[in-house]
């Protein structure tokens, strides 16, 4: 992000930036002129608030989320707003959530690759990690059963708090985990918790849930039903609305909620009135909703502007999944090439004003195996399509220099 | 907070909410609309900016605070923007300071009394506190001397990182340091880095400096030379502008920058783009400082409401320094009288419908003394002048009544 931000001929398919050509700025506008119309309304939007957000926007988010579910939501009581935390970005969400559940070297499950920041968060906090691999389908839960029946033989069980899933249009992979897949997942959880001796917490990170431009919407993990008290969801309305106007939520159950909320009171004791206001605007004015579907045709555009120009310019062997969604690309090289930050590639990309994240910052230190290291992270996001086309023309050039 | 604002016929001079009557609606829909227009300039505040703040914020802050040390600021180096990073709220930096310098276990300098939010963030960190007393001019330095000197007797200088100073208008003593004392301070703890075995910082938390309203700036430890190695310096624009828009910044030394630099990436990746740069319009059109004239006749004339109600209504025992910033008058209570949240006068008072702090939640937990529990922290920011005088007079009553 600072590469791309300090150089300015840099071609960045590396940063999650979206998209800088359908920013709302008219949007904005209007909805602040509207919120800040009258000093009656406008006040609560500049002063301080409830810890937990404003009551407006977690009702509403509760309702958004509920909707997005659709008739797949299972009971109400999962879909409270009471249940409801907003956050300075769902990014402060992961945070605190690693904060609050994990003790140094205790283990997280994540999948195999996941989003490189969550790893940092773990990293910082001293935790370990095991990665579980991702399929088509999603998470591979026999890998799963195997590994956790591991950890209870070698009685690591009991370190074992919490399994981290991004589990729509996953950074990096792009895949999305099925419903089926989430459902037997919190059913395995369940099973190993009387081993375990306490709760073994899924994280849905649904980051890029509204970011789909293909295929129908998979329900969350909160419409199966019977394990709310085991699964926290977190959701962003940053990517899908602005970035700059960083807020997050999360659901999360009792008594974790409360546990999170006095962490939040201590990092910043509440997220921005001002933002959350504007964000609950446009949620119910259908601001929110008009600027994503003009978001979802960019995106689907820029993806597939990205994929023709792989086709064109990459060696045949490389291997990549066609996005249905979110910002990313994720490309498979040959195995004997080498795509990290300290690689010839990846100097050789630099040279040519083209930055990618290296793949294997996507894997996490699990000693079981070696991070694979000949894949690589494309983002669509950002980028203009003529950076896109360029962008790729010049790694693929990179890239048959080397298979060559 | 919480109770304030869900019960609506409570008056709380409990929490630190700013005046309702001058928040700068106006001025906000105007910056807003002018940020917003032109879509060119309008884009960066919508995305994601570096995770340390946006450039001309910094640049722009680093010349605020250095206007405000004036004649007094020493070395230029100790202002530059490089140094600057910007948080969701000055309460964030705190946060991030304490995470990065202490271990559990390790000793944390406060003032005795302090900032209570400061205290829950020690106490989440498993940090330990030492209470140095406050008088008139600020910290007793012979006293944390002596304090130091045992520490080191005792084999426990190498726990102590940190001394956290609230320098202006303390919270919630009102006090504040002078700048002879600032020096001497950092002085001291140079002095006993070399048993330590590490630098021991200063963290200097400027938040209530610019709502001065009675006597001259003193200037900051920015302003005293050698030191910027072991100084942190932390500063709001929250609490003098909106506190519905959540900025804040420090002034760190390397390598304790890139370290919290990158605890924040973790934390949100940056404060909202959107709120750093309404902030930057703010102070660079002057709306910013035009506000802060406003705020201070304001809270001048609150402050005098209280003072006068508490000359009116309360026992002529009750002793308090007449406020000349800030938002807090620190009313100390005959020494029989008890004022914590389990008290008969904290029961009292609630059934009358009237909130405040107890003292004893200033005080860290410090093995060495017992926490004075017979002060109570006033807050004429939020109410108006009508519920501070009902407030007053009805906490008087109270008081009163456990007098005789």
């Amino acid at each position: 992000m600072r590469l791309a931000l300090d150089r300015r001929r840099l071609i960045s398919l590396a940063a999650g930036f979206t998209d800088r050509a359908t920013l709302p700025v008219a949007e904005a506008r209007q909805l602040l002129d509207g919120l800040l119309h009258s000093a009656k309304d406008a006040r609560p939007s500049l002063q301080y608030g409830p810890t937990e957000g404003d009551p407006r926007l977690r009702r509403v988010t509760a309702g958004h989320v509920r909707d997005l579910d659709g008739r797949a939501a299972g009971s109400e009581a999962g879909y409270s707003p009471a249940r409801v935390l907003i956050t300075h970005g769902s990014q402060q969400l992961l945070y605190m959530v690693a904060e609050c559940l994990a003790d140094p070297g205790d283990i997280i499950l994540v999948e195999d690759p996941t989003y490189l920041v969550f790893l940092a968060i773990v990293q910082s906090h001293g935790l370990r990690c095991r990665g579980i691999p991702v399929g088509p389908e999603g998470l591979d839960l026999e890998f799963l059963d195997r590994l956790l029946a591991g950890l209870q033989r070698s009685g690591e069980l009991g370190r074992v708090k919490l399994c981290y899933l991004v589990s729509y249009f996953q950074n990096p992979t792009g895949v999305t985990t099925s419903f089926e897949r989430k459902a037997g997942l919190l059913e395995l959880l369940r099973h190993y918790e009387r081993a375990a001796g306490h709760r073994i917490y899924l994280l849905e990170d649904s980051a890029y849930r509204e970011l789909r431009f293909a295929g129908p919407d998979v329900p969350s993990a909160l419409a199966v039903r019977g394990h709310q008290d085991r699964l926290i969801y977190s959701g962003t309305y940053s990517k899908p609305f602005a970035t700059g106007v960083r807020v997050g939520y999360g659901f999360l159950p009792e008594p974790l909620f409360t546990a999170v909320n006095r962490v939040k009171g201590n990092h910043d004791f509440g997220t921005s009135n001002l933002l959350q206001q504007l964000l609950a605007r446009a949620l119910a004015s259908g601001c929110y909703a008009a600027h994503l579907e003009v978001l979802r045709r960019r995106y689907a555009h820029k993806a597939r502007v990205m994929t023709k120009a792989l086709r064109t310019h990459f060696p045949a062997q490389t291997q990549w999944q066609e996005p249905a969604g979110g910002l990313y690309v994720w490309a498979r090289l040959p195995k004997r090439l080498r795509s990290g930050a300290g690689s010839v590639l990846f100097q050789n990309a630099l040279t040519k004003d083209v930055l990618y994240v290296p793949g294997a910052l996507c894997y996490a230190a699990d000693p079981r195996r070696r991070k694979p290291d000949h894949e690589m992270r494309l983002s669509f996001g950002g980028a203009t399509e003529a950076d896109i086309r360029t962008g790729i023309a010049r790694l693929g050039g990179v890239v048959k220099q080397l298979v060559r």
